[in-house]
């Protein structure tokens, strides 16, 4: 079979993510490599977990990389600090929460779910009530699901959990670095992320943070790998139910007993160690209010050009907004026409959203002005050939309009 | 905090991997992303599965990768496969025999071991002999095992299995590309690997290919995540244990259905595409017959240095060698000196073999004459000056011989 070099075409990508990897990233991954336990590369690693602790805003020592796409950073929290039998309250704003539930199912947990129609969050006494009522060992939500493009406010969770005793875990893997989040000053014991959003960098490492708190959890639950250990009785009979994804394990690689878990993947870690210092380079409110602002000229320029959005405004992540498909327009045509005539992708979506909206993005590397206004002027071109009524120049103009009163 | 750029240090990786990456396969993982579905995405992946199938030596349809570093395949593999309370049998002859065990258990099998000395492997009756006591629903074996260096050999193995209506899974990861290996022909039902030994690529990606008989299993667990569908009832009462590393699953977003799981990591794909593109323009046989050759140089030349080398050569794997640490020599030294004055990493060892013996690979990208010879030398040096009696130019001396012998 004859496969030629790796040569993809140039691609603008403005759905929910993954969109362009910044282009700094792709050159720092494309370092050699060291070995496993060479002292440039436990300096790296060292250095990322500072870096991402920075990102994640915590001061918490646990504080590493999982190996493995963004939900495989989910996984690890949950099967982790889950005992089978535990039960976990899930509140599910869209498809990502329906993610944690069917993990922490997985792991054998007892979850408990709180829904609310798609386009909406919860308020706060909401879930205090739940917990009341569930009393569960740990509150797990998503706090942006591209799925809805909205994101759950969680400043105000972490007392509650702490009142009542539950751990607190979310998956910020939509979020970071694009919008505010505050692993501390929220209270949050673990956290999960990826790089692929607002961090600009491809898919494969999920940055992850854990409090003193759910590092007990973890205490109470190690063990040392047969491998690595003289005594080759079995495992304890209430193990973590995953090797790979155990982070006591991957905790005591990452920590200063260096004891030997999977080979790390030098690679990717390269690549999340520079998305951190792209991020804190630029600072992360300064990138926050990025996002802000293009997110809000993205939005507004689809109004322009007479389109209608999803879901609650108030509550919208700055990243991504989601756009009504207008009736009688094929959803899907015009995102093949915007992919083959001008090299942009948007998102379709799923569930009870799919054919109803499109979700596009902004983030990241492409949180940017020229991406912005491109994409409104292509949507422009390919609604307008589809029989769509579009305000002529309206997209471009509204956006404009914001990075006016902007600059 | 100031974190500089990534510049690693130039360091010839010549222990039992990961090793330097071919710069080629660095490059292709360069390349700008496009979004999961985008045509040249898809066909990215179908072109890396067809590559995979040819690496491998199989047809197998159900020919992926897992997103994650060889372990993932591992435990991808034995969570998918095994459900609770099936019987698996573990021939280990390492540590990895130990981590399949550890892996099996969590999945919650009932794991069946048999225990050869390090250094040696099983004979196919023992092997045998052990199914007709255990009656498992699997054997899970390790081919290459760099924790002794040693090979089991596996062709007698799958009509074994056949016969007994025993799955039969193997991990190959230390071994693909470098030591002969046929899935299809030895009957293999379920093989992982890892791109970070005789493939030349970074850990990360892990090629996983399943006969269709471990497809039927699969196909009897098969469940479709609740985010997806539209019956959001529970999942069923015996899931798969792992969301992430659920084959059925990950085979419906690499098959036609092209149903959504993680995000792939996409940089990670470009890698392994480009690894599985390098061998088999090499040819199999080619890249297998360069790994017998510098493996060999290499042994010969420890032993003109006068070294003695660890274990069975007859089930020796083509691309490590265990080299018995001089009496007297602190072979932590000797490596970090090996790393520090001349840039060259070799291996240190675990278990039972724990400083007595250092590993030397030659593999994937650094089997090659030069990082044999360089790396003979140099040992040459750090051991005399150690006060180890070595014979001077004996070890380049051998294995140039061998390679005169060669041309």
């Amino acid at each position: 079979m004859a496969v030629p070099p790796i040569a993809p075409p140039t691609r603008l990508l403005m759905g929910p993510g993954p969109i362009n990897a910044d282009p700094r990233v792709l050159r720092a991954m494309s370092a050699q490599l060291v070995g496993q336990y060479d002292p440039a590369m436990t300096g790296y690693m060292a250095e990322t977990q500072e870096l991402y602790r920075e990102v994640f805003g915590t001061a918490n020592e646990a504080t590493l990389l999982v190996d493995g796409t963004s939900r495989a950073g989910i996984e690890a929290a949950l099967v982790s600090l889950l005992h089978p039998g535990d039960r976990v309250l899930v509140p599910v704003f869209g498809r990502f929460g329906h993610l944690l539930v069917e993990i922490a199912q997985r792991a054998g947990a007892e979850v408990h779910t709180l829904s609310t129609e798609w386009g909406t969050v919860f308020a706060p006494e909401q879930i205090e009530e739940a917990i009341r009522a569930v009393r569960p060992a740990m509150l797990a939500v998503v706090h942006g699901d591209t799925s809805t493009t909205m994101a759950q406010p969680l400043d105000a969770l972490g007392d509650i959990c702490r009142q009542h005793g539950v751990l607190f875990y979310t998956d910020v893997t939509a979020t970071l670095g694009g919008n505010e989040f505050e692993s501390d000053a929220w209270g949050l014991d673990a956290v999960s992320a990826g790089l692929q959003k607002c961090l600009g960098g491809p898919s494969g490492s999920a940055p992850l943070t854990l409090s003193p708190r759910a590092v007990e959890v973890l205490d109470s639950r190690r063990s040392i790998e047969a491998g690595i250990r003289d005594d080759h009785s079995p495992v304890r009979s209430d193990p973590i139910r995953s090797n790979y994804l155990d982070l006591a394990m991957i905790l005591d690689y990452w920590g200063p007993k260096r004891l030997n878990h999977h080979t790390e993947a030098t690679t990717m870690l390269y690549g999340a160690r520079e998305c951190a210092r792209i991020l804190l380079e630029e600072g992360r409110a300064a990138a926050i209010e990025r996002h802000r602002l293009h997110g809000d000229a993205m939005l507004t320029g689809v109004t322009g050009l007479g389109l209608s959005t999803f879901g609650d405004l108030e509550h919208k992540m700055n990243n991504v907004v989601g756009v009504a498909i207008p009736d009688g327009v094929n959803g899907d045509a015009i995102r093949g026409e915007l992919l083959t005539d001008y090299g942009i992708e948007i998102g379709t979506s799923f569930g009870p959203l799919h054919g109803k909206i499109w979700r596009i993005g902004t983030m990241g590397y492409n949180a940017r002005r020229d991406a912005v206004l491109l994409t409104l002027a292509a949507l422009e071109q390919v609604l307008r050939r589809a029989g769509a009524p579009v305000t002529a120049g309206g997209g471009t103009g509204a956006a404009l309009e914001v990075y006016g009163a902007a600059a």
